[in-house]
This record gives C-alpha cells, structure tokens and sequence, in this order.
C-alpha cells in the first residue's frame, strides 16, 4: 500500500475514491470511523482517534480521506446505500401490499440487528441539524422513498386506509432505531440485548402488530 | 373520550413552562439554555452563546449556574418533573387501564408540543451516551416508571395481553418525540408543522391505533 504524508491533490482524491474497496486500510478506517461517529457522534468525533484505533498515523487517513467530512459522508451514504439494497432484496418477488410492509419493516429491523452502528448514527442524524442540515435527507431519502412506495402501493390497490407514510416512519419504523440504538439508555436495570432472540421475535411481533393496525380501516 | 383531541387548557399550558423563580435573569437564562442545547446539543453549547443571547456577560451566567452541566442538567430535571406532573394531572381520576394508557400517550404528546425543545433534547439524549452516560435514567426514570405503571396495571387486570412497556416505548411514545422533533429532518418536500390541528388530530388517532394493537390479545 502506497502512503504519503502530503495531502492529496483534489485529483488523487478522486482517484483514490475510484480505488477498489478491497484496500484493507481503507476498509478499516471505514469502520472504526464508523464505530467512532456511532458512539460520540459527529462534532465529537476526531481523526486523531479513528488512527489510533486503526493502528496508523492521522495523515495516512487523510492520504484516504481529504477529512472528517468526506469520511462521515463516505459512511453515511454507504449505511443508506446498504440499506436500500438490503430492502430490495428482501422484497423481491413480494407483491402482496402488507407482505411488503411486514418484508420492509423486517428488513430495516434485521439490518440494523447486523449494523448496530447504522442504528446510532441514524438516531444521531435524527436528533441533529448537522452535518446534513443543508440537505438533511441527501442520503437518507432512499429509505423515506422505499416506504413511500410500499404505503402508496397498499392504499392504491385499497387494501390500506389512508395513512402518513411519515407518521409509519415516526413511529414503527423509527422504533427499530430505538429498539437497537437505545437499550443502554433506559438504565442497567432495563437494559437488554437487541440480538437476543426471543427479545427479537417479541419487538418483530409489536412491530407487525402495529404495521397492521396502522394501516387497518 | 376525554382525552381525545382536546386543546391544553391554559392551566396546562402554564404548568409545561418552567415553575417561576422570582428571578427574570436566572429564568432567561434557563429559557435560553433550553433552545441553544436543543439547537446544537450539550457538546457543542457554550456558556458564551447563552450570555450572547440574554443579552448578559458570561461571569452573569456563572453567578447562577457554576458551569455547562449544572445549567445543563436543570434543565434535564426540569423537562422530566414538569412532563411527570403534566402525565399526573391528565391521568388523575382516569380508571380504565386503555383509557390510562391513551391519556398518557396524549400527555407526553401534547407536552412536547407545547415545549418542543424537550422534544429534541430528549432525542439528544437517546442518540448519546453523554453527559448522563453513568446514569442515563437519572432524570427521565419517572417518565419510564410513569408508561411501566400503567401498562402494568392493565395487564394485571387481564385488560392489557403481555407485553414489553419499553418495547411501546421505543415504538408508539418514541414516536410522539420523532413527531415533534423531527420535520425539518425529512427535507423540505416532506416537512410539516407538528403543531398543525389537522396534522396533529392524524398522529394522535394513529397513536390512538397503534396502543390499542400493541395491548390487544
């Protein structure tokens, strides 16, 4: 692996964005970034720290990444990336308007399950006005527009009463955030783990509760 | 149904501001706190940018409050007393357990609308570990313990089928603060104002729904 301690010209930036994701610095820069921006959040969150974790210098990050910004941004738009692919998968070849409701929620719910660290930066994303306060929805939009369509579908075909897409989000799908971001929050004496499976299929059978209901007339 | 779609009484209305105490600097402050740590969040709140707006010095600040968390932390105390007692006085007389649990979910809802900074501090301290990471129930344990009593009342009297108080929590009431705190996060195309009557009348009869699911055998 090539390194530099210069910074990189706005060129090589562009080409080291084109580099392959098989770089093993890359990669693990990506996600101990990733773990960093979950637990402390974006204005928190140092360079210094993330190449500590990975073993490396603060300039190696930057032969990688130009800064803090471009590496949040990196991670951001690959957790709704992910995501949406994830969702598509799981709702391939389901045409029934609540088994695609039920397959979006459990896709979201499984995702976030393997990808805690979404889960946070979501709720944080959520709770903050930066760093996407200018275009708040540049990279989340996918995940807004998928359940756009799943409701819409539903009400178009008249098996769903009129709903907010957004009202969904709010509650039953912003609970998956909850339910995997929060546990620590509600104190040592409620706290639980989110991957246990009988905690699991209790919290994916509320949420399937009240996808039907949500939509019942 | 009593609860239902009602507007706060004035009453209500003054009990979610701050209990007056006798000082019109000290109150400033704490009113001034509240927006700028719900804007921006504890970590990047500065005592400056509170003095800046009461139109006072930083020292001012300082002969009342010695630092960020004590200031802080008043108001965390003061949101989950002042929503403790709003719950209190909208559930007192109230026996039915789906009644109880429907005038709670109204309470905290019309709580936040009334003083939406809560709404985004409360999603500030869910999205964080800090600063009540050693004791993140220190001050919003009666809200849990206010949901944990009434859903346990209900189940006792066989009215309510088993169910997790925190799993409702991180799904139907979360909602209540993702409602509230969170339009402007949606974009642009998508934003509302939660405070809107008819907006406002469409999410609580989903809450409305989504209780009586999450409950129902």
């Amino acid at each position: 692996m090539a390194t530099t301690n210069r910074r990189p010209t706005r060129r090589e930036t562009r080409e080291v964005a084109r580099q392959p994701r098989g770089d093993v610095t890359r990669q693990a820069i990506l996600r101990a970034a990733e773990r960093i921006f979950a637990d402390v959040g974006y204005a928190t969150a140092r360079l210094e720290d993330v190449a500590v974790e990975v073993g490396i210098r603060r300039p190696s990050i930057v032969y990688y990444f130009p800064g803090k910004q471009e590496l949040y941004d990196e991670i951001e738009a690959d957790i709704f990336a992910s995501m949406h692919e994830f969702v598509q998968d799981r709702l391939a070849g389901v045409t029934d308007p609540m088994q695609r409701l039920l397959a979006l929620l459990d896709a979201w719910l499984d995702f976030l399950i393997l990808r805690p660290t979404a889960a946070r930066i979501i709720q944080r994303l959520i709770a903050d006005h930066g760093p996407r306060g200018d275009n708040p929805i540049e990279f989340s939009d996918s995940a807004l527009r998928d359940l756009e369509a799943v409701i819409a579908a539903g009400m178009e075909k008249g098996d769903f009463a009129p709903v907010s897409a957004m009202h969904i989000l709010q509650t039953i799908s912003a609970g998956a955030l909850m339910y995997v971001g929060n546990p620590a929050q509600l104190g040592a004496k409620r706290e639980y783990d989110p991957a246990d499976p009988e905690e699991l299929a209790r919290f994916r059978a509320l949420q399937h509760k009240l996808a039907r209901a949500a939509v019942a007339f």
